[in-house]
């Protein structure tokens, strides 16, 4: 078949079946409510994250220029580095480009053929590619069953094993049982990795920190700057020897531009907004209770709440008449959910004055009513 | 076996073999002369491209707060975008965080298991990462073999086709005989996927745009925007009909965060600069051809110039007395070069003075003459 014409049927089987998704640039001075993006705190433009980024660019100019093994490290980077290892409560850091390259860096740089990856039905499609880059023999399991982690490490025999968790999942907001998870992977000699892409910043440290397990040696983390600490790149974050490891073997590191000075004075400058200001995680999470109890679904351990809709038609309906009304939300449709249940997707956020999130909330009663009644 | 042996026995295999690699990350007011970094033109310091992701940060914040298919697409990436497109003479663009995100995302969107992938045998780690994410056949051919090319197609059956090449390569400096492979492609109904990283900026549009190329439907361009263009980023370049594919189906753009304001901004200030000022280009080839002649090398399509060393610890020694000299160069040591041959690898910048220029040539024609008689 030409190239042609299986992009012509590629582009017509989304059509048919209504999924195509086009690209709809924002405007710098949009006064749309954004409740669909992932900066939950609202810190992508506090003037002091700003001010981080503009500094950085001065001091260290557009970009790394080269990869961080050649001379692409920045005592910026290192600064960053220090200070996320010290508030996550872990030994050690390394900052990627991105949170995807983070977590292909760590699954593929430690897990081979002689490894066995346990996945929860839920992770994020970046591991979900890591794990095909490693080419470690992969059990996919049931979403947070702790049993089944148990079975399958239980079937690897002399293989080393890693289990692969979010912290906050994101489509359902649910936490990953940590607790029960460390400990079937300690007593299976299992690393557990855990991506806090939507538990950092939220919950303080992650949740990682507030279950008591940050510092086992037996316990990874993965995070991304681009969320609550409204900047770009990641970091994987967790023993000296881990990280010594990946310096000299994450292909995505090693082979990358290091972080641009903008995003790294960014993150920083936000990672110290957060130490400084706990009252930022606890506004969000009142936020989430307030809207979850207006909207009379559950709360959320994540920043984000699912309001189920009767159908995908509707549920592009239902964002439609809010953003009609200022208030965008996103939207989430077969084949994105895992259980094919169409939703609206509200991301809660504590940079909204108070006038803004009372009239947000306002709308999106007034929407889910019409629309889920 | 455990994690901590395991580690402890890849250290350990590291550090017999002299490969174990540490980070240094550099100071802001570093005097040392760069010549290892991919900052080609200069552009990561200039001030325009400083003041471009200034102003970025202050109009957009610190972050793209989301996804691309989010709220993440902003109007300073449909910018970028379309002067790119326009500088590269493409009909489309599509900007990645990194240069590694956009190599994965066109290869791993476009192949699968219904496509055989022929990949030069010096092609970047994020292309050969991409084919394995792909889950395509890959039949890898020796470096810069057109009829090896053409043999590999002709084994492809119905499946489609795809060709993976950079038109500069990294470590050899030299170019990919483009025209050729195109016409061999042509025939074959085969797409040409051409890396530019190491094409772009220093041979203006590229080469691809310079061969007569650009434009053509099976031929495809991927560019990062860390190396002549001094910020972050990456991006792909062709038929609307790919880009309209790769925003609804390649991973890494659809499950990340956008590239954040300031590097898009510097991006775009640097592509600006670079099309008002077609000496650049021209006075970095022009110093790679007198560094080449001092050194008694071959010039170098690409900005590094490669000057062989006798084995891998005397090149550790002539980058030590270079830098001692206050010019820091590269060097390559087995297994990062594909022929097992050690090197200084040199990369010309065109944003050196004069003065600058003039004395870090003096020092390398030393060195090389003491290390390397």
């Amino acid at each position: 078949m030409t190239w042609e014409r299986w992009l012509a049927e590629q582009a017509e089987a989304r059509e048919s079946s209504a999924l195509t998704r086009v690209l709809r640039p924002r405007a710098a001075d949009d006064a749309t409510i954004d409740l669909a993006g992932n900066d939950y705190l609202g810190l992508a433009r506090d003037p002091r994250v700003v001010a981080g980024a503009v500094s950085a660019a001065r001091q260290w100019g557009g970009g790394a220029g080269a990869s961080r093994l050649v001379t692409g490290s920045l005592g910026l980077h290192a600064d960053l580095e220090r200070e996320l290892a010290a508030y996550l409560g872990q030994p050690a850091a390394l900052v990627f480009s991105t949170g995807y390259h983070a977590n292909l860096g760590v699954v593929a740089a430690l897990a081979d053929r002689d490894t066995l990856v346990v996945s929860d039905a839920h992770v994020h499609a970046s591991l979900i590619d890591a794990v095909r880059l490693s080419r470690a023999d992969v059990a996919v399991v049931p979403h947070d069953d702790v049993d089944a982690v148990r079975r399958a490490l239980a079937s690897a025999g002399d293989r080393r094993t890693m289990v692969l968790v979010e912290s906050v999942y994101s489509v359902l907001g649910d936490a990953a049982s940590l607790v029960e998870l460390a400990a079937v992977c300690e007593e299976s000699s299992a690393l557990l990795v855990v991506d806090e892409a939507h538990g950092l910043g939220l919950h303080g440290p992650g949740l990682v920190a507030s279950s008591g397990l940050a510092g086992l040696p037996h316990v990874l983390v993965t995070a991304t700057l681009s969320k609550a600490l409204g900047s770009q790149g990641g970091a994987v974050l967790g023993p000296q020897a881990v990280v010594d490891h990946l310096v000299n073997r994450a292909r995505p590191f090693i082979f990358d531009t290091g972080l641009a000075p903008a995003s790294a004075g960014a993150a920083l400058a936000a990672l110290r907004v957060l130490v400084s200001s706990p009252d930022l995680p606890v506004l969000v999470q009142q936020r989430i209770r307030d809207l979850a109890a207006s909207l009379g679904v559950e709360p959320s351990v994540g920043a984000v709440l699912s309001v189920p809709m009767p159908s995908p038609t509707v549920a592009l309906a239902a964002q439609a008449a809010a953003l009609a009304q200022g208030v965008r939300v996103g939207c989430f449709r077969p084949p994105s959910v895992p259980d094919g249940v169409s939703r609206l997707r509200i991301t809660v956020n504590a940079g909204l004055s108070e006038d803004d999130w009372s009239r947000a909330v306002a709308v999106l009663v007034a929407v889910v009513k019409e629309h889920a009644p």
